[in-house]
């Protein structure tokens, strides 16, 4: 374990400590280090705890902090632990040992005299070795996870080794914060949520399927241009299909099951597309002149998530994935990689993400992996090729890889530098062998392809979630759901307000998405300028065009921008707007 | 009754009579008139019938009509029916008479004296009455529409009033049959299906993809010309969507149910899109000032049909509307339906079933229609008005209206003569009311909103269906999968090939859809050119550029067309595609 996260663990104990100071009633969860910082779910019986509790909390941690108190190791049997918990009447406690093995060596750490916690550690070894940390909030926790158990109180920190590390992170979260896209999603009218029609599966209005049909159509627009053709597929299917691709003994207790009441017949929603497309492949013989065979389909697929992990377009049951596989020969990985690898770079590119990380995840020894060891190598040997070619960042990872093959997954940085593993590029070589799939190659034989699956956005909720707060809700011009808005100063200018929309009426934007038409409206309302500017603004229209009698004397246009205001003349405005970025 | 109908029921019987002659062992089920003819449902034991014994039986059949039999009509007591049906070990009869009220009276018909049946009739005064029939196949049923009782065998026959209406029909079916369209779909690579996703689940293949998802672009460009914005709605929603709707009351048992096995919820599949609509409506406050406000989406919606009833794309359970829904106020009604009328008619123009005939559906006095009566009258009279002033043919009929609101529904002629109902536009009273939807009106008071559904294509598998063979698989030009493909006569003309792909590249159609850009391969194998014209001309390819060296050489292109050959100049290439309907 590293230090930092050692650190971090201890500090769940000094909170857990605090706690029993201030609430010596507490019943105690389980307490563990997480990225950036940790967490103890504590049950604080009738006293309802909050956010403005914590300052009081965190008082008092650094008051335990302050006495540099040790934590020391020391093993027990599970009947001295239970007397221990039973005596403390740690009722959570109870229950964890109660489901040890009888002869297990347990472990706790006592800091000092001061707090005792069952534990396996490890820990730093006395509290002046915690770092700069601050408690951030409050939230409800199920113990263990089930909804049917108690709701315990979360309180959750976080730790640095430094006190810059802390305050990056700190002014990063405020940031982020601002940029939350549950809130921007609701003032920029992007998505809502029905209580009738369920948590977890957002609507669209008009301006968010806007967006997300720019995004996603410029996804696929950048494989169409790599031989990739759109194929549609159904969002049900019988188990059958689950049964043999093997998803349905791994994954089935996650399956969303479709009851059929009129035939009594059971299928499942799917949860990706992969072994849909198998079905396309092998709807007719294929010979080697057509492989590699690509297919695309920006389609929705549900998975059955855990209601209390739902929140905003982070994560949903409804995700609708930029899906593509290709079908190759073993000989052709490596350029259909690189391939997928440039569409990468250049779509994070183009919505502001180009620094990107790939990871790639290869096989480790165990024998977990599924298919011919030297298949493997082969193919780990391609894509490491493929990213050097491509000259991605790339990190490699031993164990990483699916059971079915290896992958390249991308880490793009957002613009208040956190990261999001979004794209994903993996190589396959179990599922043609469970649906049988096969050319006929050169020789007359018949040959097993590869498959590659791969999207570039990933979900495009998810992408949309992390596109969001990226961009602060200020889209680029090319996406922006609206994309230019008239306010009229006063009632006498529709005249040249006709000549104005008759040039963006032509305005088509050919980057990075072909056939972009231009998205205006008009405010002419009777409403003061100003609530009509303001109106336009909240919404963070990028180019807003305020025109009154004098710029129609003139023949110019007014537009304010996000940062700057700008007078064009008329016979300019398209060249202008078409320049935006 | 109408006579023919009368006709057709008594030649129900003569095939019975016929089949008992045949066959002694018989037992009948029920051989009712249908569209075009008739049927009867019968129990051959252990004997197999099939297409090759119609000859047979139809022969019988002639036998007994030249007889011009009677059909004499007489009553039963239950009692009395029973007894004939035993002394007969008609067992299916015996159960439906099992099934009537003990003082029911019972109706026979004598055909003469060679048979009886159990009847409610009418039926023709006797034999010679009977029109030229012909019997056209063999399927199965089961008894009573149960999969759990027996399989009978049903014996179809067709009957007109003349040799001539007889003969157009069945030179139609005939012509229908060349263009089945679940033939013309394997053929033309349009779609598949598969064992292990289940039948009705359609998935469509890059060709079939690239067909529909022209159509559905192009029927919502109409559409968004006359202000339709799209929205996104997930395929699942919580059942209580259904509650409030009324849905659930009125189909709940015809929903395809949802279970979630990680939180035990339950959902359903959407089989229609309204109830979802409305919740992005009520997202936020509405002023008279954005009404009417008009939504729309091409998504698939999931209907539990039985298993029985599922062939090709003309019933499936993933069928993908073309959806949208007008929220406006009352006064709006007839220029919104105005617009809707104009654009089913443009698009079955385009597509050349430009013979529409309009059905206005109104309600009756009974009370089973929700809603004001004056505004039923109001909005009947909008609607007709909208029919009249868009030179709609259109007839009118009390009873038909949905309960919800009255309706137009369109049946459109297809090129052998069959009338097909696709687009509908209905209105509706009630739905506003059980969402409790609202907007404020100029006074500041709150007003219910209408809602009009509307769909042109209606379900696009279903559209396609009827689209494949209305073509018979040629499609038009700008929705021809693949438009253009080039064969070369030898491996000299690469480069003459390459000017011509340069040509190709640039043609984007603007009719009529916008920035539809050609779709073209190329066939350089060295297969011969005999072969290689084979394989374009199955596949329908409406334009097929054969390039040979004098080709080259003289700076033309030779194109194939269905029908014709044209030499083109290479610099007049691309408007000659994109003159081609």
């Amino acid at each position: 374990m590293k230090e930092i996260e050692k650190m971090r663990h201890t500090l769940s104990h000094v909170l857990a400590a605090a706690v029993k100071e201030l609430y010596p009633h507490a019943k105690f969860g389980i307490g563990p280090a997480i990225d950036d910082g940790f967490y103890y779910d504590i049950d604080f019986g009738d006293t309802k705890i909050s956010d403005s509790d914590l300052n009081k909390i965190e008082k008092k941690m650094r008051g335990i902090i302050a006495r540099k108190l040790p934590m020391v190791k020391r093993t027990a049997s599970k009947s001295e632990a239970l007397d221990w918990a039973r005596d403390q009447k740690q009722d959570y406690k109870i229950e964890l040992i109660e489901e040890l093995p009888e002869n297990e060596e347990l472990t706790f750490y006592d800091m000092g005299d001061l707090f005792t916690d069952l534990c396996k550690g490890p820990h730093v070894k006395d509290l002046s070795q915690t770092g700069p940390f601050k408690l951030v909030r409050v939230a409800g926790a199920y113990w263990r996870g089930d909804e049917k158990r108690p709701m315990l109180t979360r309180i959750y920190g976080v730790a640095f080794d430094t006190e810059d590390e802390l305050n990056t992170y700190l002014k990063r979260q405020e940031e982020a914060k601002k940029r939350d896209h549950r809130k921007l999603g609701k003032e920029l009218d992007l998505f809502c949520f029905s209580d009738l029609v369920g948590v977890g599966l957002p609507l669209f209005t008009p301006r968010g399927t806007e967006l997300r049909e720019l995004l996603a159509n410029y996804s696929l627009s950048l494989r169409g241009k790599e031989g990739f053709k759109k194929v549609w597929t159904p969002h049900i299917t019988k188990t059958d299909l689950y049964k043999t691709s093997g998803h349905y003994a791994k994954f089935g207790d996650e399956l969303f099951m479709v009851h059929s009441q009129v035939n009594g017949e059971d299928f499942a929603m799917k949860p990706m597309n992969c072994p849909h497309h198998t079905q396309i492949f092998a709807s007719r013989p294929r010979t080697y002149r057509e492989m590699p065979v690509r297919y695309m389909e920006a389609t929705t697929d549900y998975r059955d998530e855990k209601t209390g992990e739902l929140g905003g377009l982070s994560r949903v049951r409804s995700l609708t994935q930029d899906d593509s596989h290709v079908f190759c020969r073993k000989d052709q990985i490596k350029e259909e990689v690189a391939h997928l690898v440039n569409i990468v770079k250049e779509l994070y590119a183009t919505v502001g993400m180009q620094k990107l990380r790939a990871r790639l995840s290869y096989r480790s020894d165990e024998d977990k992996y599924l298919g011919d060891k030297k298949l493997w190598d082969m193919a780990q040997n391609q894509i490491k090729q493929a990213a050097i070619d491509n000259g991605l960042e790339y990190y490699e990872q031993e164990g990483e890889a699916a059971f079915y093959g290896p992958k390249i997954d991308f880490m793009a940085e957002d613009a208040i530098g956190r990261e999001h593993q979004l794209a994903t590029i993996q190589l396959d070589f179990v599922m043609p062998e469970r649906f049988g799939l096969e050319f006929t190659n050169e020789k007359g034989e018949k040959e097993r392809p590869v498959m590659i699956h791969h999207a570039t956005l990933g979900s495009i909720e998810r992408f949309l979630s992390v596109f969001i707060e990226h961009t602060g809700g200020w889209f680029p011009f090319w996406c922006a759901p609206e994309q230019v808005r008239i306010v009229t100063i006063n009632d006498k200018v529709s005249d040249y307000v006709a000549k104005i929309t008759k040039v963006l009426d032509d305005i088509v934007l050919d980057k990075p998405l072909k056939y972009n038409e231009l998205r205006y409206t008009i405010d002419d309302t009777s409403d003061s300028l100003s609530k009509k500017i303001k109106r336009a603004t909240e919404l963070k229209v990028p180019a807003i065009l305020v025109v009154g009698p004098k710029d129609a004397e003139e023949g110019i246009v007014s537009i304010r921008l996000r940062d700057s205001e700008e007078k064009v003349k008329l016979a300019k405005l398209a060249e202008f707007l078409k320049e935006l970025k």
